[in-house]
């Protein structure tokens, strides 16, 4: 019989136990910090009707969508986001749900982008949000989330930070471009790649504005240093300007709260000059930084909305929240070394040495599962050398080994695999023994 | 502007947070029980060569692929269960994962069955197994897991009905019926449906069985009672034919390790009726029944087979496995009125009684939180009353308010929303009285 090529189709990948094991305990960690904060999950199918996705994200995400015709002659697409689908979500469901309503949704979408290194056609969300109130209370817990999942993950130095849209678009204002205001942030998002001087040109260039206001909108994005002195900054550009000063006042009841709070205040940066895409975002934006690997770009990114499901029902529904870039969170913690390599999710094997005595292997398991000690017995009774071996390649922490003395005895042999050395132990105290040398 | 429609596809459905914290609990044991005996997580694409699904599940499950071509004109198809991605994933990285292999996979999979009540195009699988070995002690260790994972779900009355193919295959070769397995297996799965008469007829008519044959075959499928009578019971029927009394010492060891390692009786039992489909298992069976709602149907099933990937490499790969049926248990669970009906993840909420406070009572969640206590603060300065209805419809535990009164004085009223009572709590005592209330 000829065999079938055993393959993933290009732009996919299988995840093998050690990455898997990774990418399970970031999820696990941003669903504990979600459900802490009162978000509960919600789920939505892996396929819509393409109407519902279609037109949601521009020509380029058009193009990139798995779109079929089902049995049934239906014209349905994968989901390329969790965003759209929580927008039909909430107008489908929008009696039972109530609001406020504040979801997590973790899952897969699929993009059939022009697969590179490090991107994918599939990949996890990890989104949360609550929509239904405009309130501050709202955007501070947002920016307080952000900060204590990636904390929980496991980082001490990260820079969340901060911005509000109302800054710029009040100053635009007060300076005659309000009407051009895209043009003018298609610009100033370009400000880190490609300087100043060249962003004054697009910005007179492609918005017409004059020298004059490039510069003013070019001072305003210099702004910089501790949060309450750019905040009176921005309050001098304003000139009194209205949806700008409740931006102001917004960050300053953010910043006031944080520090309230004991968010660490170098953790908590507010950065004028960051405008997160240009039409989607209305209010406040956020986006993260790891301080030992900045170059990555943002691995936790949100903002406030003033509407999300505007084109599935007329009840305005506005919102705020952020994703966790599990993707390039994973990329950067193997970069920065941070994953633990292990292979296993049990610390403890059990080593089958006498195949006689396999229900004492396999009852000592359940002891010590009992106990909370993960435990694999080795299904078979191989040479003692190879069941090491397998225990080394896996990265258990301990070993159980047992033969005619220790059954006699009523004793177990406990190997420390990191310390490579060995003791015996009775078995009523073996549990105590064992939780030690993991906890170590 | 006309609205979109929003609407799931026929057979598909959205989680709302009740149902999805319902399935989150089952998901979430069932990985902490796979982890607990050294199964490892691994994932593989929702897509695939269509030529990697196709064929595997006969001519139905060919029809019921979502099946399309992708940008790329390639044929492909999601995939419809977790067995033929993970004998594809076996074979492509057999060097890379090292056999005995165990390993857990929770993940979608999708059907274009007819939508009919409680059956869905979209569904989640639950599935371990441990491949490259045939050692009886993994044939046991997955009876293991079964029993832990129901128990620990929660159930106390269960039981899991065992049984291995090769005793009736022995018998079957006994009396001269063993080119005819397929036929008289089929006949004998509709035992309970049909009953004895109608068996033996389709026996004689479809597998060309005289009346006696048919008589020895319903003999054996009548045997009943403990394990070892049963087994005695087998073993004079079988004659000393080999590969029924491999079974029968097998099912011997079993019983005797699940009686030694405390699995209690009651919970296991032998079942030489139980065929579990025709063709792919080879050795032992395991159907799992609750004591409650047995017509449910088997909760958690599976067995061992010969070769898990034998269409994608030379390699054999013997296997033993099962798979928790997710929607059905949370069926089961709804039935049985098991399920808590929650609506939220965290059990406290803080009102929000003063907008200007709302630094304070951020601020309480984070503490309530860093102590583990799961808390929402409610994001507006709505009246009392309707804040308190929210809470009541969501489900939480405990409300905490406070005014003017209670910050001049450091404390919160503390309110037990089930047992409608309501104290004044100073801020140092909180965490403890909230930590206690929520234990209740």
């Amino acid at each position: 019989m000829t065999l079938i090529k055993p393959q993933t189709l290009k732009g996919f990948r299988d995840y093998l136990p050690g990455p898997m094991l990774a990418r399970e305990a970031l999820v696990e960690t941003a669903r504990q910090v979600y459900r802490s904060y009162g978000y509960s999950p919600i789920d939505t199918p892996a396929l819509e009707y393409s109407e519902i996705l279609l037109g949601k994200g521009g020509d380029e995400s058009d193009k990139q969508l798995f779109r079929f015709k089902d049995q049934g002659d239906r014209d349905v697409a994968m989901r390329f986001d969790l965003t759209v689908p929580f927008a039909r979500f909430a107008a489908e469901h929008l009696n039972e749900i109530g609001v406020p309503f504040k979801r997590y949704h973790i899952g897969t979408v699929w993009r059939a982008e022009k697969p590179q290194r490090g991107r994918y056609r599939e990949f996890m969300q990890c989104d949360f949000d609550t929509i239904g109130t405009d309130s501050a209370a709202s955007d501070i817990e947002t920016l307080f989330v952000i900060h204590d999942l990636i904390e929980r993950i496991g980082f001490t130095k990260f820079t969340v930070r901060v911005n509000h849209r109302q800054l710029l678009n009040g100053l635009l204002d007060v300076i005659g471009l309000g009407d051009k205001s895209a043009r003018v942030l298609r610009a100033l998002d370009k400000l880190g790649k490609v300087g100043r001087d060249a962003v004054a040109a697009e910005m007179q260039e492609a918005a017409g504005a004059t020298a004059e206001q490039a510069a003013r909108v070019l001072d305003f994005a210099a702004l910089n240093g501790d949060p309450a002195t750019v905040l009176n900054g921005v309050e001098a550009l304003l000139g009194g300007n209205e949806r700008g000063m409740a931006g102001v006042t917004l960050l300053r009841d953010l910043f006031a709260a944080a520090e309230r709070a004991g968010l660490p205040r170098e953790r908590i940066a507010l950065d004028v000059s960051i405008a997160r895409g240009l039409d989607y975002y209305t209010g406040t934006i956020y986006e993260t930084f790891l301080g030992d690997l900045p170059q990555i770009g943002s691995i936790c990114s949100g903002g406030r909305y003033d509407n999300l499901a505007a084109l599935f029902t007329n009840q305005p529904l506005p919102g705020v929240g952020a994703s966790l870039g599990l993707d390039r969170l994973l990329a950067a913690m193997e970069e920065l070394k941070l994953l633990s390599g292990e292979q296993t999710p049990a610390p403890v094997l059990v080593v089958q040495f006498d195949e006689s005595r396999v229900a004492e292997y396999l009852r000592i398991g359940r002891v010590l599962r009992a106990a909370g000690l993960g435990t694999e017995v080795f299904p078979q009774a191989r040479p003692l050398k190879k069941q090491l071996q397998y225990a080394d390649r896996k990265g258990f922490r301990a070993a159980l080994i047992a033969g005619e003395r220790e059954f006699a005895e009523g004793v177990w042999q406990v190997k420390d695999l990191r310390a490579q050395s060995q003791q015996t132990v009775a078995e009523d105290a073996l549990v105590a023994t064992i939780a030690a040398l993991v906890r170590q």
